[in-house]
C-alpha cells in the first residue's frame, strides 16, 4: 500500500503539444511531448505526485475541419464528445510518453489517462452565451450565415479578421471522477485528467448527467481540481516566464509574487486578458481562497524552462493565500 | 475499503453503439448505448463486478473518411492515435449512460474509463502482413493505387466489391495498465478498459513503449483480459444467441455448451469464420486454458436479448474448461 506524497496539479498549455506555426503532424505531437515531459519530470525527482490536466485547443480546431470537411458522409459530434476523443489522443501522447521517460530512468510508477466529466451549472449564464471562439477557421459572412442556419452554430465577426465559430465555456464546479481520482493517487499512480478542461455535463433533475454542448477553460479545471484533491501545489505551464501588470502598456511591470487578494484586486482592475492570463490568475484565487490548507499552498504561472527555478521562487509568478 | 467481487469481463460488439443501416448520430448512439446498458444492469444485479471493453469499428471508419476528407489541411493520425480517441469517444458514452443508470438506481458505484495500450511482438507475423480490412469505404483501383503511393496505405481488392484499406491485427499479449485495473477493481469502480481492443505498442530493446499502426481484435484483447484479470466470467455479446457448427452448410447446428478442448477442435477445423465468430472462440479458448482458476470459470457468447437467461445455462453458447 503506497501512501499519498505531496500533490502537484500541472496544468500543460495547448503549446506544450502544438507549437505555433506547426502543421500538428504526429511526429511534432510527439517531440513536443517529450520535451514537456523532461519539465514533469524535474517534479517527479522532488518528490511530488503528479495529476496533469492539459489542454486541447489545436487538437479541437483540427477535429472540428475534419468533422465539417466530410459533414454529409459522416454526422458531426457535439463539442463534448470531441472532447472525449482529444482526452484519449493528447492523454495518449503524454501517458505513453511519460511511461517511456519513467522506465528508463528505472522507475515502475503506473501512469493513468481517466476521462472525465465536469459539472457545470445548467443555469450558468455562460452556458446560454457563447462567446468563446473555437477553431482556427475564419468564415465570409455568407459561409457563417449557412451555419448558423443548417448546423445551429453561433457565430461572431472576429475585429474584422472574419466570422468565427463560437461556443459557450461555463464555470467549472466539480469533478465527476473525483474519487476514482483519489483512489488512483492513493494506489500511487501519476494521472492525467480533465484533459481540456474535461467534458461539461449538467445535473438532471432526477440526478443524471447530461452533456452540454460546450468547452471548458482547462486553466479554470485545473484550479478547481487542485482545490478539489487539497494538492499542495497548482502549475499552470504557459508561454511566458512570468505575469505581467500592464501589459497592454508597452511598459509591463513583471511580477515574481502576489497574494490570492492582491491578485483579485488585479483581475478586478481587468489586468489579465481573458482567454490566457486571466483564467491563470482566476483559478490560482479559485484554488487559495477555496483549498483546505490555505497556509501551505502555492500556485506558479512559468514557462517549461523556468519551472526548475520556479519551484524555489528564483523564477516565474507564485501565487500564495497570503 | 472494498473487496473485489466476482469479476465479469462483457465485450460489448460494435453493433451495441451503431445499429447496420443507422448514420450513427451521436442520439443513434446514446440511444445504442442505454440499450446496452440494461444488459450490464443485470449482471450488475446479479452481484458481478465489471470490466467492460467494447469494439469500435463504425467509429474507427468514422474518423478514417473525416480524416482523408480534411488530408490537404490536418495531418493524418495514426490507427493509435484514432484508436485512443474512440476509447475516449465511446468510452464516454458508455460511462455517462452506464452511470446514469447507477444514479437512477440509488447506487454510488465509481464508474471508471482507461486508456488502455496492449502489448504485441514486434515480431508477430500477423504485425508485418496487412490483412484486416478496416473502414466502410470501397475505392476503385486508381483511387486505390494513389493512396498507397501518397498515403502509404496497404490496399487490397475486395471480392468483386472495390479496393479497401487494410491494416495489420496482430496478437494481444499484455494489458500494459493491468496494476491500474486492479487498483481500480479493488476500490469498487467498474472499469471500462481496452477500447478497440486496446492501442497496439511495441516494446523497444530499452524497455521503451512504440505505438504501431495496426489495430487488436477486441474479442482477443477480452480473452487477455478475462485470463490477466482471472475474471469469473468473460461474456461476448454478439448480433446471434449462439454458436453454430457447419453455419456456411445452411443447415447450423446451434450449440448450447463445448469445452475449451471441443472449441480448440473446431477452430482447427475451420469452423468459425474470421473476423466474426473465429476470435471470439479463440478469445474464449485463450482465457479457459490459461485462467488460474480454470475448474469454475466460462465464457459466454450470447446477444443482449439472451444473456440474463444465458447466465444460468438456459440459452447462448457457454464454453467450459472441461
Amino acid at each position: 500500500m503506497h501512501t499519498r506524497r505531496k500533490v502537484v496539479v500541472v496544468a500543460l498549455g495547448g503549446n506544450s503539444l502544438t507549437k505555433k506555426g506547426q502543421r500538428g503532424t504526429i511526429y511534432e505531437q510527439f517531440a513536443n511531448t517529450r520535451a514537456s515531459v523532461r519539465t514533469l519530470w524535474h517534479l517527479i525527482e522532488l518528490g511530488y505526485q503528479l495529476v496533469i490536466t492539459h489542454g486541447n485547443g489545436p487538437q479541437v480546431g483540427d477535429f472540428l475541419i475534419q468533422m465539417e470537411s466530410a459533414i454529409a458522409q459522416v454526422p458531426p459530434q457535439p463539442l463534448g464528445v470531441i472532447g472525449a476523443a482529444t482526452q484519449g489522443t493528447i492523454g495518449y501522447m503524454i501517458q505513453q510518453t511519460l511511461q517511456n521517460h519513467l522506465i528508463l530512468e528505472g522507475r515502475d510508477t503506473p501512469v493513468v489517462t481517466i476521462l472525465t466529466q465536469v459539472v457545470v451549472d445548467r443555469h450558468d449564464p455562460l452556458l446560454v452565451d457563447p462567446i468563446k471562439p473555437i477553431g482556427a477557421t475564419f468564415y465570409t459572412e455568407e459561409e457563417a450565415k449557412k451555419r448558423m442556419t443548417e448546423l445551429g452554430w453561433s457565430m461572431k465577426e472576429d475585429a474584422g479578421r472574419g466570422w468565427r465559430r463560437v461556443v459557450p465555456s461555463p464555470v467549472p464546479l466539480e469533478i465527476v471522477e473525483l474519487d476514482v481520482l483519489e483512489s488512483l493517487l492513493n494506489a500511487g499512480a501519476i494521472v492525467i485528467t480533465a484533459g481540456g478542461g474535461g467534458i461539461p455535463v449538467i445535473i438532471e433533475k432526477d440526478g443524471r448527467y447530461e452533456g452540454v454542448d460546450a468547452v471548458i477553460d482547462k486553466d479554470l479545471a485545473s484550479g478547481l481540481l487542485a482545490r478539489s484533491l487539497d494538492a499542495d501545489v497548482l502549475i499552470m505551464l504557459t508561454a511566458v516566464d512570468r505575469v505581467a501588470l500592464d501589459y497592454a502598456s508597452g511598459h509591463p511591470t513583471w511580477l515574481d509574487r502576489m497574494t490570492a487578494h492582491e491578485a483579485k484586486e488585479y483581475l478586478a482592475q481587468g489586468q489579465f486578458p481573458q482567454g490566457s492570463m486571466g483564467p491563470k490568475i482566476e483559478a490560482s484565487v479559485e484554488y487559495l481562497l477555496g483549498v483546505r490548507h490555505k497556509q501551505t499552498r502555492k500556485a506558479i504561472i512559468t514557462d517549461h524552462e523556468h519551472l526548475r527555478q520556479a519551484m524555489t521562487g528564483k523564477a516565474g509568478t507564485t501565487i500564495t493565500f497570503q
